[in-house]
């Protein structure tokens, strides 16, 4: 027998979702979908989460649905208009509600952050800073969220005061599958002292940046370095350009990153050299704490 | 009535190749094709050089073909291996000369040139620096050969000392048409004082690269900024980036720009603010004064 959510947790992103289903004691089903907002017209979202949530729905009543990310975007379901630093992370008081034709649905939709000077966006993240606050209300510091377009964020006093967006892990796509490079770092191999040691150069002479990438061209031609080694190369120079490039967030604060353990891992590897102070917590569900924390504030 | 040729120069590179043929008094042909050395296999080569050229060739009696690029590379017709700097540029003393069948052809494959340390390799561009040094032996400074992989290279007393290649131009092609920037960048439009501020951008704080592209697409969603601008501003980046890590090529030299002339002005208003006395020449032809110089060498 299906059973009834009470609400719906939505991490509606570019190219995939994932819905959880909640009872009043926790997650009761959680559904995922490849449909993300680049996948989707405006007139598909509400067709979407009908069939993968539909069986989960009363058959009279109103069930809250809370998302977050690019579903919120201009080409998304609703544009969710950016909320600007300094802020607070967004909750439901700024979310907007697309009309729906199933009356069962009251949907929310929680907007991003941006950010004047220097340019700046974040749709997705926000729901993540506020997951993290709703445990830890108090905390002064610096959140990392790696990933395609990795952020830092400069939390204090329950706001953010600042962010920074790095467009590493896109490049490093970029670079690793579609450049010159590809045949020079394929496979899965990894070299940790390669990297590490791949972070230190970046640092110490960024400017160097596009020439040491032919260089890995080079090194397999000439020397026949392994694509092993010239992978891990590859995302030290990237990370240790971002390291440095970051330096005004992660000087002298405390540090939590927020992703998935493996790069995780790797942030952590290239930050412990600098003497900063990094912990670290998985991304995967720090999302639904924060859509939580917004359908509570909702309920008030 | 087809003229027969006296010697063909070829510059056969990864995606297409251009065959020169040569008459007592100069050019008297040129044919061009998209058969470059990763279209074709090995047995592949000598049938697309009679295709292109075999009107061209005598009844009976040798024709002498002198090629450069990528079609002495290890994949290509016949592997030439590297010269390691420092070096002269290569002449028909380092060619290999690949079997063929036809017996008209006498075919002689110019050898590129490697540097151990930073590891580094270029195919072709040396042949157009054998060109350039034909017509000024005496030449001390450097040579920028602006192009895709764009190479810096020092010259003195006839040999190249060092070199260095950037992938500005292939990173330019991927972000601006495969990356979240491609519609922030989208089009032909061109704002020459946004590239002028983002190469000075780049130069002061190299390290915030990868921060910075994101910020154009901030700018664009947030601020409606022009693709023109955008996209000027992404090629003044990677720009910035280029010159900072190219400095101890240009400080004090004399520099000498070989590309086409639309990428020459790109790196001349780079320059220019540096102080770097710079002056240009047109790269299309003088791969052919290369290939000469070559074949007026295997004539004595």
């Amino acid at each position: 027998m299906t059973k009834i959510a009470d609400w719906i947790a939505v991490d509606w992103g570019t190219s995939n979702l994932r819905a959880w289903l909640m009872g009043k004691d926790g997650v009761i089903g959680m559904v995922t979908s490849d449909k993300g907002m680049g996948a989707l017209e405006r007139d598909g979202f509400e067709p979407e989460l009908l069939r993968l949530v539909g069986d989960c729905l009363p058959e009279s009543g109103t069930v809250p649905v809370i998302a977050c990310g690019m579903v919120g975007a201009r080409q998304g379901w609703h544009e969710a208009p950016y909320v600007t630093t300094p802020c607070a992370a967004p909750g439901v008081a700024q979310a907007v509600t697309p009309e729906v034709r199933d009356p069962r649905l009251k949907v929310r939709i929680l907007p991003g952050v941006s950010q004047a000077s220097p340019a700046d966006v974040m749709r997705g993240e926000e729901t993540q800073i506020a997951g993290f606050l709703a445990a830890h209300p108090e905390f002064d510091g610096v959140l990392c969220l790696p990933g395609t377009h990795t952020k830092w964020v400069h939390i204090s006093a329950r706001e953010i005061v600042s962010f920074r967006t790095f467009m590493t892990g896109e490049i490093f796509a970029l670079l690793s599958g579609q450049s010159v490079l590809r045949h020079s770092v394929a496979g899965d191999g990894w070299d940790q002292a390669a990297f590490d040691e791949a972070v230190t150069d970046a640092m110490s002479a960024p400017q160097k940046f596009t020439a040491r990438l032919f260089s890995l061209r080079a090194g397999s031609l000439l020397d026949g370095t392994e694509a092993a080694t010239s992978r891990a190369r590859l995302s030290g120079l990237l990370m240790g350009l971002e390291i440095a490039g970051a330096k005004e967030y992660w000087l002298g604060r405390e540090i939590v990153l927020i992703g998935a353990p493996k790069l995780n891992a790797l942030y952590k590897a290239a930050l412990a050299p600098q003497g900063a102070s990094v912990s670290e917590t998985d991304g995967a569900e720090i999302v639904l704490a924060g859509l939580r924390a917004a359908h509570e504030e909702s309920m008030t």
